[in-house]
């Protein structure tokens, strides 16, 4: 009773740690990736999530989508976070594989057809491919299981501006889509990514059970511990990304709220999520109509690390 | 030592009770009030500003200010939430007297140049005549000792829109330059009045002891209460207007942060006030070199809630 899921991927450090997460977990059933723009170029997160693949030892399809945002000029990728090579600038070897001739929007519009019910969209960049699926076939909402995306923040101060987070603001269009489709959505957002701290030392002892991943995840997340440590002061890093795939695995570990979900696309404001929550109204319009979005508030930090170091250890 | 104060209000059932307060507090020194549109017009706030000043038993001056926002048209008045007089529609006689000859933002100049860094202006309504008050003379911005506003929402969802509370939504414009000025701001927002819950029970106990006063606030109050009970479940009011009183008396009972504050002046986040905490620093720009905030997030609901009704309890 393995769940599948595709990742949407813009890999980057924590994307790493999420998909080589992922990929361990025997309750996950990964059926490919598919890159965007975000962390990095759409090409190097092709390169990327071709790497990870091979790091894994599980020769799942990675296919190639958006380049840039539905709407807006694409931001600057910041490899201030995650070095110009989304790895640390650890000079890891290019793939020997090559990526699925379909585009990122196609192959997950064929996997959902595929088995309808059944897929589940993990997604840890800018939504840009999710709102494609969605236009290039809008049938597919109602028969993906659910959506468990990375990104906003709803009471929590932002990452990129002080209410912005940095994957809603790479294509604010593309996620006020994403958030107003017919599909259960579950925001893993910064209310709760920035309650877990991962330090240097989950990430050793994940060395030493699992050497070949781990040394890869120790080596790259080098680049990503100065980043915290020079901007915020902090001995780790927050646990965005890999957070998905600890909530795919047990929901339980999440406090959850349920609300709909604007997103601010223009101003200052831009990028922001902001929710209506369940119940409540208010005289101003714009949040009517909405789907109601899960939306993660609460975290049992210590039990999502230890899940992450146990799957990843091989335990 | 009292504290010289000029009330810029709206009333408005919990301008009436911070007014009360006020008046009461032997550490203020009420200089006059100023009015502006908001919960109601401004000739209807004009006219309740003077019945308080006569329920109060000080004759100090009610200078009539802004009629609509700097650059918006005016939103409704919330009659479903005061009444259409402004004071939960209990048929309360008209004021004996009249208003000043001079505007709400001439009166503001005239008192803060009068007594340089001794005047601290109290806003609970819209922040449009602080901003014509700046317009007008810009050299009193240092002069000011602190401006104290009810208004705005950090972390907390909004009252009107998910993330916008009321009177910064009702010009947002102003609310803007008001928190880009030179002056030392503290921002009394949902954050704080949203964790204190005032129960009829108060005002019953306050009607006992100050009958005049008391019967007023107790009739006043029934038509704020049933919004309460109707829109949100809630067996009581929160304390929005007069926790501003609360905190120029006693600031301790207030836990605050700094930060530089942003307010959306267009679309779905209109309204919102976006604050970058002291330190932190953003790729997007639009924070920088604005003045801090004292932005309150904590308070001792209890010690709040005593300091009010013992005040208003006269004793």
């Amino acid at each position: 009773m393995s769940r599948q899921i595709i990742i949407d991927t813009d890999p980057g450090i924590d994307d790493a740690m999420a998909i080589l997460f992922a990929f361990k977990a025997q309750a996950l059933t990964v059926l490919g990736l598919t890159t965007v723009f975000g962390n990095v170029s759409v090409a190097q997160s092709t390169r990327n999530a071709l790497s990870l693949v091979e790091l894994a030892g599980v020769p799942v399809a990675v296919a190639e989508g958006a380049a840039t945002p539905l709407q807006m000029p694409a931001r600057s990728h910041p490899d201030f976070v995650h070095g110009k090579d989304g790895f640390g600038n650890i000079g890891w070897p290019a793939p020997r594989g090559e990526a699925d001739s379909r585009s990122a929007a196609q192959f997950i519009v064929d996997q959902v057809r595929a088995a309808p019910g059944k897929v589940t969209l993990i997604a840890l960049g800018p939504l840009t491919n999710l709102a494609l699926a969605l236009e290039l076939d809008p049938g597919i909402a109602p028969l993906v299981e659910e959506v468990v995306m990375m990104g906003g923040t709803v009471h929590t101060t932002g990452n990129v501006s002080p209410v912005a987070e940095a994957n809603i603001i790479n294509d604010p269009h593309a996620a006020d889509a994403v958030f107003g489709a017919a599909w259960p959505v579950t925001m893993i957002g910064l209310d709760v990514t920035h309650q877990v701290l991962l330090k240097a030392a989950v990430l050793e002892r994940i060395q030493q059970a699992n050497p070949d991943q781990g040394d890869f995840l120790a080596q790259a997340a080098q680049c990503y511990f100065n980043f915290y440590r020079g901007a915020m002061g902090i001995d780790g890093c927050f646990f965005h990304d890999a957070a998905t795939i600890a909530y795919a695995l047990e929901p339980s570990l999440f406090g959850c709220r349920h609300g709909a979900i604007r997103v601010a696309t223009e101003g200052l404001a831009i990028g922001q999520t902001m929710m209506a929550p369940e119940g409540r109204q208010f005289a101003e319009p714009g949040w009517e109509d909405r789907p109601m979005v899960k939306v993660a508030l609460e975290v049992d930090d210590v039990r999502v690390l230890s899940l992450f170091e146990q799957t990843l250890s091989g335990r």
